[in-house]
């Protein structure tokens, strides 16, 4: 155990796409865990795109970080040092933590991560909070029911790679929406979507009505703007669209417009709702329950992109903007 | 009874506001009944702002009216001449019929009305399709509780002012949005609105930041457009929106644009949802009765706007864009 911890500051709130030089590499002492606390030394550290919206000044979902702060994130990590009665030396555990290498957290913040039902990456993916992000997302707000067909965008990433599978798992027809060839093809070829379209090859208008051919019932919307304006032009009556995340508008720098959509609503007779996974914290268990049932089962992969060493944090997060990664992506910090 | 009937013919699909040469005055026979069929001698005739959207060529929530055809509405008549056996001459009758001042119907398209229970012409206000609209709308879809705040835009209209009538009676504190001081009055000093904003005159997202301090949880929108984007930005966590009718874009010659709302709507965890009262067809009686109940003692008030003369159909269609009616606009052809 060295004794220098590093740590990555907000040095800038970035304007448009995040960079590199947005962020500060800061050294410091390794902190010790007072009374009830414990000392984490990170192993995996989970970038997603909703810390795009911390870094913006003023109200969000989340709070805003504040410049010359250390950057918060999803963490698995192995306990250090406890002075906690739950958690032991040597312990995997997983929290909101800090974008460090070392992280004291209150032992109450923390949940244990059993190391032997499945890899312990997957605490801040599949079986954290993108796949229970996922399950609430697809199973109480875009609710996909046999015969459907349900249209995920980001459909590649963490959060809609099993959207998808939750929504097939259902008994809806499944068609994905992503960024290259290779990720349609692993949608459709390894998780078993029915569809996939390649937005930045194909019109996703027309791509969409010959992969719906019967109309969309359920969409669940990773990414917004014009994406989500041609999933629109496909809704059937009675059509939900579950609004988890908007990537594609994360890094404007002006207020986005586009078509008004409030007339498709009347005719379709849809809903539209935003959710917050934080909101369902008291269901956390049973997702976490049947999404590891899942995964044990085979009825459901997972992918990770791993970015290896804490120096590249800040890259592996403004790659997320590029859709670099395939799957979850996390950086592996050992 | 003259032995001619007056009609009014859809001459053209209007380009933007609909003016008075997108009509035509047709002189014809009186049709006579057939078997199971009833001539109903029009003397309400109801003009609503959803008959914009049948005069647009192409699918909308209900079918496009052909040029050359007798536009539709809503009726309240009476019996000439019946050969059905559950209508006698003499009877009161509403069904949605044409813009003439004769027609013939099957019987099982008319239902009797009560002349006891109210004055006849609100078969098509406050106890008919806009009071059922109203119910619908506000109950099942924007769903207020004791305690919210609840906003509804077309406020004076025919529907709006019942929404906020029920609203307050569901234990929310309403405020309504208008177009004219003398409205604004209406809805606050007859109707028991909370408070009331002429968006005329107002600031409108100004005036709802001070009308409604605790943010709003439930918003009715009758008009869309810019009044729609002021009431987004004071939505409260949880809130609800129930999407009626867009007014203000009916007449739009280019597809309306706007600000992108579905980032507020995970910040707010919000729900919007557009509704047709037509899907709501099982429980019309239920409506009908309580509408009824509540205008009997005194709960619900309502106004009507009422143009004399069957040759001012057009001109009092055409008023409704214009804010001219206060309540429900009807045509008296008697």
């Amino acid at each position: 155990m060295d004794d220098r911890n590093r740590q990555w500051i907000l040095r800038n709130r970035p304007e448009g796409k995040p960079a590199e030089e947005d962020f500060e590499l800061e050294e410091s002492e390794i902190p010790e865990p007072e009374a009830n606390e414990v000392l984490v030394r990170t192993r995996y550290l989970s970038v997603d795109p909703y810390m795009r919206g911390r870094m913006r000044e003023g109200e969000s979902y989340a709070e805003s970080w504040e410049v010359g702060e250390v950057m918060q994130a999803g963490v698995v990590g192995e306990v250090e040092q406890s002075s906690h009665a739950d958690f032991e030396e040597g312990d995997i555990v997983t929290g909101n933590l800090r974008w460090a290498e070392y992280s004291v957290a209150l032992g109450s913040e923390l949940s244990l991560v059993d190391p032997d039902l499945a890899p312990i990456s997957t605490a801040v993916g599949v079986l954290g909070m993108p796949g229970r992000t996922a399950y609430f997302g697809t199973l109480d707000v875009a609710e996909p029911k046999p015969g459907d067909t349900m249209v995920v965008s980001g459909a590649a990433g963490a959060v809609g790679s099993v959207v998808g599978q939750i929504a097939r798992l259902a008994g809806a027809r499944v068609v994905g929406i992503a960024g290259s060839d290779r990720k349609c093809e692993w949608l459709t070829d390894d998780l078993g979507f029915d569809g996939a379209v390649n937005y930045k090859e194909e019109n996703v208008r027309e791509a969409l009505d010959s992969a719906c051919p019967d109309g969309i019932d359920a969409y669940f919307d990773n990414v917004g703007g014009e994406i989500t304006d041609a999933v629109f032009a496909n809704l059937n009556r009675d059509a939900r669209v579950a609004v988890c995340g908007q990537i594609s508008l994360y890094n404007a720098t002006e207020r986005p417009t586009g078509p008004r959509k409030l007339m498709t609503l009347i005719e379709k007779t849809a809903r539209i709702e935003g959710f917050l996974v934080f909101d369902y914290v008291a269901r956390f268990e049973e997702a976490t329950k049947r999404l590891g049932g899942w995964v044990s089962e085979g009825e459901i992969q997972y992918e990770e992109t791993v970015t290896e060493g804490f120096e590249n944090v800040p890259a592996a997060f403004i790659g997320l903007f590029e859709g670099e990664n395939i799957g979850k992506q996390v950086v592996n910090v050992e």
